[in-house]
């Protein structure tokens, strides 16, 4: 074999050429861990900021041992202690990958050490229930150091929620003589956290003590975050910044081949702080934001409207012919008319699924009409086939319709087009569609994710051996060496009700029109409409001059100076 | 204002962190140009290789000046010269947008120098004709250096072939007192450019001198390469390089999520260098050539066989439910029983209009299938509707299908999932499918092709300085410090019957079989498919130690010792 064929043969496996040297970049820790070969152990103490939500009372009740352990109090790292030992901690990742999952198990195994024992979870909490663990060693830390995804361990959506499942936990506790759990997930996985943390938290092991479960807050949407305590969830600053160099990329597209709309759906059904970071990142003509579309009560036909305007406004002052609109994954369920109706539609599907089968298909527009007020009629009928296909398609197991199956890119593309015929058939309208999701989810952490995520590990680790339970482990002051906090857990929890029952749930954090960053970008998003103005943010660099840099929205709405984050410096 | 608003405010038009940082970025120049911020200028002498294709003599007479002058041999940069002054070049972007065309413009002008003008032309082939030229300052280059895109001066796809248009251009040079035009664009517009230095070859001027016509190879397919003397076209690394972070991604994702099988189509309608690329760099289950498919003759249903075997095989063997398939954009056309029908189909389509037209919708299938042959009405009726539908659509202003609305990669998927519910229901097929094309043309260019096209502009322009017409520029000895080459256009261009005539064209170079690049596929890829050896070969980088990487297709083929690239070292 030639000596470069035998050399990509050795690239197999993670072994590229970036992986190789991604792997040997050093990661800062915040100053009171010291050094980040040899992180210190670390007690905390209480901040005095105490967290209570509009639920408290309940909340105190159904998770009494935990609230009454905590307080509900905020705590901060204050000094570095001795390192206990004869720990053994499980870790799993629970829900949709993110960039940076991986440097928070480097990050536990590291301030565990060696004489902590780390266990993986393979498949997430399923593979919980099926036992199915496994001992991280030093050499699995360093091979996955700065990869992304969640594939050294795998992930699933299983909730634990029932009695059976919650005593199959206690089991696999006591099988594997663990003391605690780390569960890296959403705001569903760790409002799962803390039930295993209250339902864990006594009487498991044979002298009567409980296991800890402290959560990790991940989620690309970044609809996991606390307004000065948790400045974001990690894997949302990778997942924006490879949409946002792909959207700058098409942005240079439009300007270079001068005869295309590109219309980009971004991942993130329910908040759109994806699709503001990426439009603060590129800023392109036109971006929608759902929380604003509701807020506002726009219908869809004002919503297509604005985007008409900016096509005819760009054609007719420069020439224009091309643009870009940056539209939400979860938009149609913001528009409140749209909302009205799937809301009517479940029910009418649900009431006549009879009758509704029975109807031969190019008659069920019209069933469905007959049972639909005079609004929602008249909207349904408005719509092109393919959408109405896809709002009378078959429900979740929720009897819910599946928003993501719905193509917004292209309806807005349609009615767009359909609106220019009508007001203005002089402008010229070619269009092009992307969806950019699963690109995002598992790609290199950036240098903020992977330093961020480094941390996280350390202080679940910390907290752990401080023998903690119930929070979720975060760093803030971003710009000031990073100082990692414990947030209790049951001071996020609400009372939701969902399919007709109460439940526990910690809130997704939207975006709120208030907020600095959605303010900086209405202040600005004229001008960007009115010509191009586009940056294009280019790939995500680990070393050199472009490598430091936090998520705009997160400085903006965090109050910081500059974009550079500073942790340990 | 914020200090922090004010600092991303100042972001807008180009002003990212990434592309403030990256205009400093030094490049490499090759050897004999000397330093990058003052290279010199060189002379070229004949290599002793004569450019003949096998249609020389009919070429030798169609271009008769720039042939004879010539000769068709392969020129190399030879010895310093001092520059000469007072020339006035244009250049103009031609066809899609790749990564690295402004580099060209950042190299001619480095090379043109103080003393010489260089005009950029706006809007491609169609701004020339129509006279929209303009001085491009230091001030310009120094902004454009190391981005990505066209969007400086735009592109389109005229091509210039009628006596009227030709006329058009030389009223142009002269209205502009033009001495050189640089044609930056791919396989066309280099014929074109080869059609341009005849036409402008002498008479032009007032002294009866002419005006001369330099290419630079660009296009992101890869498709104009010539062995030994021209190693790719630029944009192909960045392009790939973009597709494979994005695939290595959706790997990681894979084996993350544990539940889906994706299907990734690449852009590249004609040759499947792209893919080929992207298979090296990131190691899939499965890739489809086209190119072989060809060869090999596979039939649609031998493509989909391929593809349900690798499936079932990974699931019996390891539980897998994941894997990643990659198909080139133009398979469909490769594949021969397609061929077949797709050829017969724009036949009988055209024979037939009025009946067809006639013909109600639900009824047109069966129309089509009783003027086709057996086989070819066979598969016809087998194919899913939304195919059928593409296939029976509108044809382009040639006649022909326009093969890229061909959903290829949802195709496969449902013939896929067809195919194992017939031979092994019992294994699970959850699929996601994704296009990656635009994402990858108007990239920030890797540092590959940042100096490379860099080197490209300074050839150009070298050439420019040393009176030659009819050449392209290339760089070879990509391993060995760089050299600047000048391949004689009319050394490559064949002719092609297209639409019943005879026309002069420079063709494609497709994947061989029997190359090394192939070879080296063929050799691992059952290992590939057997279980996940894949690798992530993450973003791309422009400092640090995983910035110098030349595509691995190239360096194969080439017999590079390894992939890094060495240009002025």
């Amino acid at each position: 074999m030639s000596t470069l064929a035998s050399q990509l043969q050795q690239m197999e496996r993670h072994h590229s050429v970036f992986e190789n040297e991604v792997r040997k970049l050093p990661l800062p820790v915040c100053r009171i861990f010291g050094a980040e070969h040899q992180p210190s152990a670390v007690s905390f103490t209480a901040t005095g900021q105490i967290l209570n939500s509009c639920d408290a009372q309940a909340v105190a009740e159904r998770f009494a041992q935990t609230v009454k352990a905590s307080g509900n109090a905020v705590l901060r790292a204050s000094a570095t202690v001795a390192r206990i030992s004869g720990k053994r901690v499980a870790a799993l990742f629970s829900g949709g990958p993110a960039a940076g999952g991986h440097n928070v198990l480097c990050g536990l195994k590291k301030m565990l050490g060696a004489n902590n024992t780390l266990l993986g979870v393979k498949g997430g909490p399923k593979g919980l229930l099926q036992g199915k663990l496994f001992e991280i060693t030093e050499a699995d830390a360093a091979n996955i150091l700065n990869t992304g995804g969640f594939d050294f361990l795998g992930t699933d959506r299983t909730k634990i929620k029932t009695p059976e499942q919650f005593d199959q936990v206690r089991k696999v506790c006591i099988e594997h003589q663990l003391d605690a759990i780390v569960i890296i997930g959403g705001d569903d996985s760790n409002t799962n956290a803390a039930l295993l943390a209250e339902f864990l938290y006594s009487g498991i092991k044979a002298d009567g003590s409980g296991v800890q479960v402290i959560g990790a807050p991940k989620t690309i949407d970044g609809d996991l975050q606390v307004p000065g305590l948790l400045p974001i969830s990690f894997g949302f600053d990778t997942a924006t910044r490879i949409y946002a160099e792909l959207t700058g990329n098409i942005l240079q597209d439009t300007r270079s081949s001068l005869k295309y709309w590109h219309f980009v759906k971004l991942m993130g059904r329910s908040a759109s702080h994806v699709t503001l970071e990426v439009a603060l990142q590129t800023k392109p003509a036109v971006t929608l934001i759902s929380e604003e579309v509701a807020e506002r009560k726009l219908s869809l036909d004002a919503v297509v409207d604005m985007i008409a305007q900016a096509v005819i406004s760009r054609f007719r002052t420069h020439g224009h012919k091309h643009g870009l609109v940056l539209v939400p994954e979860g938009l149609i369920e913001f528009i409140p008319e749209m909302n009205a109706l799937i809301a009517e539609l479940n029910d009418v599907l649900a009431l006549h699924t009879e009758g509704f089968a029975a109807t031969a298909a190019d008659a069920r527009i019209e069933f469905v009409a007959g049972h639909l007020g005079a609004a929602n009629a008249t909207l349904l009928r408005k719509l092109p086939a393919y959408v109405v296909d896809m709002l009378l398609a078959e429900r979740d197991s929720h009897g819910n319709l599946q928003v993501s199956l719905i193509p917004t890119e292209q309806l807005l593309i349609d009615l767009t087009r359909d609106r220019l015929k009508a007001i203005a058939p002089d402008v010229p309208f070619g269009s092009q569609h992307h969806f950019f999701g699963y690109e995002g989810r598992c790609g290199a952490p950036t240098l903020f994710d992977a330093a961020y995520t480094f941390n996280l590990g350390l202080t679940a680790g910390a907290l752990i051996l401080a023998g903690k339970t119930g929070y979720m482990a975060s760093i803030s002051g971003l710009e000031n060496g990073g100082e990692p906090l414990a947030i209790p857990l049951t001071g996020l929890i609400n009372i939701e009700r969902r399919h007709g029952k109460d439940e526990y749930v910690i809130e997704k954090a939207l975006v709120r029109t208030s907020q600095p960053a959605m303010q900086y970008f209405v202040s600005r998003r004229e001008a960007w409409a009115a010509d191009d103005v586009f940056a294009s943010p280019g790939p995500r660099q680990l070393w050199g001059p472009a490598a430091h840099q936090m998520p705009m929205t997160v400085a903006l709405n965090e109050g910081a100076a500059s974009l550079l984050f500073k942790i340990g410096a």
